[in-house]
Parts: C-alpha cells; structure tokens; sequence
C-alpha cells in the first residue's frame, strides 16, 4: 500500500523535557521542581473530592480555582485565565495572540518552547541575543514586531529584569501583545502585575509548579485586561472546553489559600539559594545573581559537560544544555540544604583530587 | 491609546459545552455522564498518589497508563496515546493529520466541535449532509479529501455505522488519515480496533468520560499505527509536554484495570437505554436505534424546544440543539432507572393533560 497519507502529517521537532529518573535514592535538581511538599491542605481538598465530581464533567469556567487567585492577588476574577500548566497556558496565548506577518521576538538563549511553539504554529519569529553577561537588553525590544515574549527571570539564566526595564519594554510595544513569562517571579522578582492597570497589551504567566508545589497537578495562569483574557478563553473553548480536572481545580484553589505556607516555603527555597551561592562562589564557580528557584553556573577550569557526567554517575541530577553560548553551564535546581550540601560536598571533593591529579 | 495590538488576535467562535447547573436535586441528562460512580479502584489509586507527585513533574509519556490500556486493548503500548480527554486527544489530532489543501470530510450533523477545531486550526472542510433518516452513508466520504473523521456512534443521533460500512470508508480512503470518534462505543457498537493492522491510516479515538465515569478526569485515548502515534506525540511534545497529571494518570490506570466494573455498569446503561426506550416510543417519541449512552428522539405532536423548557422548569435537564435538521430533536441522556422512571412518567402526564388541553 502506498503511504501517500504520510504526506499531511506535521512534522516537528519537539521540546525535551528534564529526566525523571526512576531509581530511588537520586538527589533530583534537574527540572526545577519544589523540594517541599503543597501546602497541607492540597491533600485534603484532593481526598474531599466527591465521586459525583469524577463522573461529571469539571467546571469548564473553573470557577472557584479563578475567584480564589483573582481574590489572592487583588484581581477582577475577569482578567484571569488558567489551564494545565503554564505550558498550556503559553501554548494557548502563542495560538490567541501571535497571528502576525511580523516576527515575535524573544531571547536566542530563553525557555526552549518558545521556538518550539513557534514552529508549531507557523509563527514567523526573531531570537534577540543576550548580551555578552547573558542578559536581555530592553532597548533590543522596540523594533516593530509581531509581539513579544520573555520569561522573567529568563531560564535558564535565573536573571533577573527590573521592573523598570520591563516597563520600558511596554511602553516601547503599546501596539503589540508583550507576555512576561513569570515562572520564577516568587523567589525574589517583583512581578509586573501592578503594571496591568496601565498597559491593556500586558499578559503575565505565572505557574504553580515551581513556588506552589504542585508540578504534578498541571496548573498554570495567565493575568491580563479583560479584552485579552476575553480572547483568550475563546481560543480555549476552541481547542478543549474542559482542561482542567475536577481534583486539579481544588488542589489548586487549596494551594493558592494557603498564603502562609507559600511564603515560607519561599523564603526556605532562596535562604538556601543564597547559602548553595556562597558555597559554590567558594569552589571557583562563576555566575550572576538568580532570582529564580535554580543557579547557572560555570567553572573556569573544568568544563561542565564533565561535571554534569561525574555528577550523573554520582546520582545527582542537574541540568545541562548542549547548545552554543551556554554550553559551559550547569543549571542547578535548588532543593533541600540538605541536598545542596551533598552536591557541594561532592563538588568541592571532586574539584580537590581533580587539581590534585587523582 | 490606541488599540493596535487587538488587531492580531485570533478570533473564533467557542464550542458550547452543556450546562452544569448548580442547584441541587436536578435530574442531569444533559451532558451524557454515566450515572455510575467510576471503579472503587479510582478513588482508591488518587488516594495513594504521594506527596512527591505532586510536587514533581508527572511523568510525560505516561507510561503506566500507557501499559494498562495497551494491556486490556491487546495492542502494543507503541500504538497507544493519551490526552486531557478526546477532546485534547482529537485537538492534537486535528493538528497533527489535517495538513492538507483539501478539506477534511465529516458529516453535517455531527460532534460539534469539528468544525469548531477545523476554523480555529485554518483547515479546510466539507460537512456532508446526514440522509433523511440522519444517518451516515458511506459512499459520500470516496471523494478526494484531506482527512475524513466521523463518530461511530454518531453524536447527537446514536446511530451506528456497521463495521463493514467503516471498512468501507477505510478501504476507499488509503490516501488520507481516517479518524474514527468512538467517543460511545462501548454501548453496544462494534469498535474499528481490530482494522488497525489492516489500515495504518485509521485513528481510533475513545474516551474515559463516559463508559469509565471519569468525565470529571480528563481522560481521552487514541490507537493508531506506530507511525501516526509516533508523530502525534511529536506534536503533543510540541504543545504541552505534561498533559496529564499526576492524579488523573492513577485514576485512569485504576479505571482501565476494573474490566468487571465497566462491564457491568455499561451493561446497566444499555439495559436502562432500551426501558427507557419501549416507555418514549409508547408516548409517541419516534426515534432510531441508539448505540449510545443517549437517545435522540422527537415527537410528533409536540415541538422539541417546548419539552425542552419544560423538563428544565421541572428540573429535568436535557440537551437541545437550536440547528438546522435537528431542532425538533432532543438529547436524552441515559441516567439510572429510577432517574429514567422520573423523566418517562413526568413526560406521560405532560402530554396527557396536553392533549386534552388542561
């Protein structure tokens, strides 16, 4: 038989996700994940989930899970929109608000599904470089374009923009959608929701995988003006009515409630980012500062596709991307101080009988 | 301001999903959910999901999930793909398959987010009419086509296409990507699974909303040749790498594992469906055979949209379609006897004291 229906098909190269290895035992910095537990009471609403609720469909308005985020940051319930992960919700805002002849700019070295949504959707696009200490230039972002995109901090850089340069980002683009890319903002950024009053063109993401625990549940959630979330649940209700499952919908309400937990686990997370810092600066590591849940790093003397394999083989999972620019770095997760106590220990070990030539 | 940045917005018009209403003591037969609980099992896996998955990442190809449905369908995991509901599942489809400058076929009176997905992805299509009887004829799918995708049984008529008049459609379309939406075919049709060796064209898509009870899950499933799964998650690993969570990937391997509890309850569903049946046709409804967890059914003497408001006023939800063909049809879906039992005898003194003019 002929495979002329072969010849259709969409042809793309696909992201790749960080490993989830299977062994027990691993120390596991590798995708950015939370190393505390969701708030307590994310179990609860979970286990509270009634039977009638699995048989019928969820909540296609995902009512609650919205009120309580709008109400959490002090938003008209109107200009918020979620979906399964931030990924979703990027995927879907790509679709809404990116349909162009001009190019959509980001980053060259930024969240590698940019490029990937990208090319799924036909979307012409620019990758702007960063600058020579691997940071976005606001002044790069007012050639005309098709909209904009950035992840603040920028992944896997862990670099922070200020407000200001934001700013300046949007007044430069009142014609063009600008989404900044908030999936690190709660460990030391300052968010550019306040700026959502004054600039209609502005859609923050933000997920609760990384600072709310929750990479597992799958949620995500854009802020915006009405108008944009209004076309954007449109494109939503185009594509799948009901994304969101019925145990999801709580846990995420049950997660974004608990302020206190949220804050503390925070705090933890960049305590002992700041402590991993010092630890590692000690050890002949070079790096800017990171406002995100991870560290990017490099070593003078020892390239880091070595470090990323003696690591591997001692089970401690860390992230390296083999592409130009950032080939020399290792994204490190930040976990327990536990855990980044055994990866300091084994560094400074390991860097010792290097220069020693054992 | 000016409002530039509206201008490449993508708009569409959403599907409409059935209600869900609030209120308490509502009779919901509206949406097509099972009656049943879903398998004690289900509850019983979310209760186990640990701490741990929800704070990481899920695992993105699904494996376990993957396995068991494989297991109890006879085929190879490779053959096998899952998504946030068919509704995800047959969104990836679309924009996987239907590449072509043709347009897709699919019937007139079908699922109504077909043509929904087909605006919103910019595919071309052709909606072929229904014949009197509002069923599926073959040979109206022959004519050259970028991809053909029907639903067997056909929603919202019930009615089912024999397998040798799938074949059919199969064996006169080597050409181009078949998709064959087996959204209720475990109330009593016969699936197109075992032409998957024969045709590696077809796409079977099924769903866990309504014979599993998990419609509150999000849990869809498609079979296919290890070609077209190979390149649907090359596109899903394109869109959002981490579809499914952690919670609805234990639920929906619990639900596959229950074969006695599906079998059993869709046995009580299609035996419901035929009481119910004998009672409508008794009052006058005329309808055709249904092979589905719903009737579709009209009266004679008495407009559907009439019936309809007053089922709604008394609390009795049922789905109407305001279209051209069917707008004198009602949706009914089948719920437990007693809730059947309900419906038949508030419809019986309805149109008693109807037509004797009280």
């Amino acid at each position: 038989m002929s495979k002329k229906w072969l010849e259709n098909i969409r042809r793309v190269t696909p992201y790749t996700p960080g490993e989830q290895p299977k062994e027990a035992g691993v120390i596991k910095l590798n995708t950015n994940e939370n190393p505390y537990p969701p708030a307590p009471g994310v179990l609860r609403a979970v286990r509270n989930v009634t039977e009638d609720s699995y048989r019928k469909y969820p909540d296609p308005v995902c009512r609650e899970l919205i009120d309580a985020i709008a109400k959490e940051y002090g938003l008209d319930p109107a200009q918020v929109f979620v979906g399964v992960g931030s990924d979703d919700v990027l995927a879907m805002s790509f679709m809404t608000f990116f349909n162009s002849d001009r190019p959509i700019l980001f980053p060259d070295i930024t969240y590698s599904f940019y490029d990937v949504w990208a090319e799924l959707l036909k979307i012409p696009y620019e990758q702007i470089p960063l600058d020579d200490e691997l940071k976005i230039r606001p002044e790069d972002y007012t050639r005309p374009n098709g909209g904009v995109i950035f992840p603040n901090p920028n992944a896997p850089t862990g670099a922070l923009l200020d407000i200001e340069s934001v700013e300046r980002i949007l007044a430069a683009n009142t014609d063009s959608i600008v989404i900044v890319d908030e999936a690190y903002i709660d460990f030391g950024g300052v968010s550019a929701l306040p700026l959502l009053d004054k600039y209609p063109q502005l859609l923050v993401v933000q997920t609760f995988s990384k600072s709310r625990s929750l990479a597992g549940m799958r949620i995500g959630a854009a802020f915006g003006s009405r108008e944009l979330i209004h076309y954007l649940n449109q494109v939503k209700f185009s594509f799948n009515s009901y994304t969101m499952d019925a145990v999801s919908l709580a846990a995420g309400k049950a997660a974004v409630e608990d302020v206190e937990w949220f804050e503390r686990t925070r705090r933890m997370i960049m305590s002992t980012r700041e402590r991993t810092a010092a630890k590692l600066r000690k050890l002949g590591f070079r790096f800017s500062d990171s406002a995100a849940n991870f560290l990017f790093v490099t070593h003078p003397e020892v390239p880091a596709e070595e470090l990323f394999t003696v690591l591997r083989e001692n089970r401690i999972y860390v992230r390296y991307f083999r592409q130009k620019r950032i080939d020399n770095y290792l994204r490190i997760t930040i976990g327990t101080d536990e855990e980044m106590d055994t990866l300091t220990e084994f560094l400074g070990t390991y860097l010792e009988n290097r220069s020693a030539g054992r």
